[in-house]
C-alpha cells in the first residue's frame, strides 16, 4: 500500500515524561500500516549520533534543535513522515525550524510539571529536583508552549493510542495522509483500502 | 519516470582540489534524470548544519564523518541517493560507515597532490603551504586512499562528465540503477523506457 508522497515532519514538544515518546511508539506503526515511510529523531539517538558534545545551554539546546531539523527536512522533502521526539524548549527555534521545513506539523504534548514529576520514568526529575541536574526543563530551565500547535494531546486525559489517533486524524485533515472512512462495522480503512475491497 | 526504490549512498573521497564537488555537480542530475531521489552532503553543507564547532583532529574528522553517514543511512534506507563528498580522510572510519549503511559505493576521486596544489581552486593549499592553516589534509594531516573503492575516478585525465558517467555505469552493475541500453541511434536509453517504446 502507498499513497501520495507528501510528507512532513511530526514536531512534539512537551516536557521530559509528558508522553512524547509513549505517543510516538503508537503513532508510528499507524502510520506504517497506511504505507507510509517513517524515521524517528528521539532525545537520545540524536544526542549519541548528531550531538554528542553539546551541552544544555540555551545555545548548545538551539544546535541540537537545529540539527534535528536539518535532517528531519531531508527527510520530509523526500517524502519521509520525520518525527522529532525531543523536548524543544524554545519557541523561537521551533519557528524557525517550521519556516525551513513548511511541511511541519507541530504536537504539543501536555502535562503538568507536576504530573511529569509523579511520572518520574527515568528518575530525572528526582535528581533535578536534588539540584543533581542542572538546566533541567521545567525545574531549572524554561519551557515554552506553543501558541498554535497543530494538535495537543492532553496525556493526562487521553491514552497513548488516543492521542496517536488524534495525530492521524490531523495529518489527514491537513492533506498529508489520504482519508479515513468509519463504517457501519466501526472498522477505519483508508479510501484505498475501501476501493480495493470494492473491487473485490 | 521511477524505478526500484533501492538506492545507496555514494560516498566520495579524495584530497582538496581533487574533483568531487565538480563530479558531483555532473552526477546529480543525471542520478534525477533516472528518476532518482538524491542529497547531497558535501563538506561545507555538513560543517554548517550537523557539525559546527568541530575542528580538524583525528577525533573531530572522525565525528564529523560518522554524522554525514548517519544521515547518509537515513536517507538511503528510504530510497535516497546520498552523496558524500567530504574529504573523508581515514580509512577505518568509511569502513565503519560502509558496514552501517552496507549500500555503500566508495568513490575514489584521485589527483595527485601536485595537481591539487596547482588548481587550489579555493586557495587554501596556498595558505596551508605557509603554515596559515593547520591540519590540511594532505600538507599536514594524512590522507589514506581506500584499497577497493567501487570506482576510481583519475580526475587529471577524465573530464567530469566522464568521472559522473563512469560512476552511472557501476551504479547500473551494481543493481542501484536499471541498465541503460545503447541503441544503433547512438541514444542511451533505460531498459523501461525501451520496453515502453516497445510498447508502443
Amino acid at each position: 500500500m502507498s499513497h501520495s508522497s507528501r510528507a512532513c515532519t511530526i514536531w512534539f514538544t512537551g516536557l521530559s515524561g509528558a508522553g512524547k515518546s509513549t505517543i510516538t511508539e503508537q503513532l508510528v506503526p499507524m502510520l506504517q500500516a497506511r504505507g507510509s515511510k517513517v524515521e524517528i529523531l528521539d532525545g537520545d539517538v540524536v544526542r549519541t549520533n548528531l550531538s554528542k558534545g553539546l551541552g544544555f545551554s540555551k545555545e548548545d539546546r538551539d544546535t541540537n534543535i537545529r540539527r534535528i531539523g536539518f535532517v528531519c527536512h531531508l527527510l520530509t522533502r523526500n517524502g519521509v513522515f520525520a518525527v522529532s521526539a525531543a523536548i524543544s524548549p524554545y519557541k523561537n527555534i521551533r519557528n524557525e525550524v517550521r519556516a525551513q521545513i513548511k511541511d511541519f506539523v507541530e504536537v504539543y504534548v501536555k502535562a503538568s510539571l507536576e504530573t511529569c514529576i509523579q511520572r518520574d520514568v527515568k528518575g530525572l526529575y528526582k535528581k533535578a529536583l536534588a539540584g543533581e541536574i542542572k538546566e533541567f526543563t521545567g525545574v531549572s530551565d524554561p519551557y515554552e508552549p506553543p501558541e498554535n500547535p497543530e494538535v495537543v494531546c492532553y496525556t493526562e486525559q487521553e491514552t497513548p493510542e488516543e492521542s496517536a489517533r488524534k495525530i492521524i486524524s490531523r495529518l489527514e485533515e491537513l492533506g498529508y495522509l489520504p482519508a479515513a472512512m468509519r463504517h457501519s462495522d466501526g472498522v477505519q480503512r483508508t479510501k484505498s483500502a475501501t476501493l480495493a475491497a470494492q473491487a473485490v
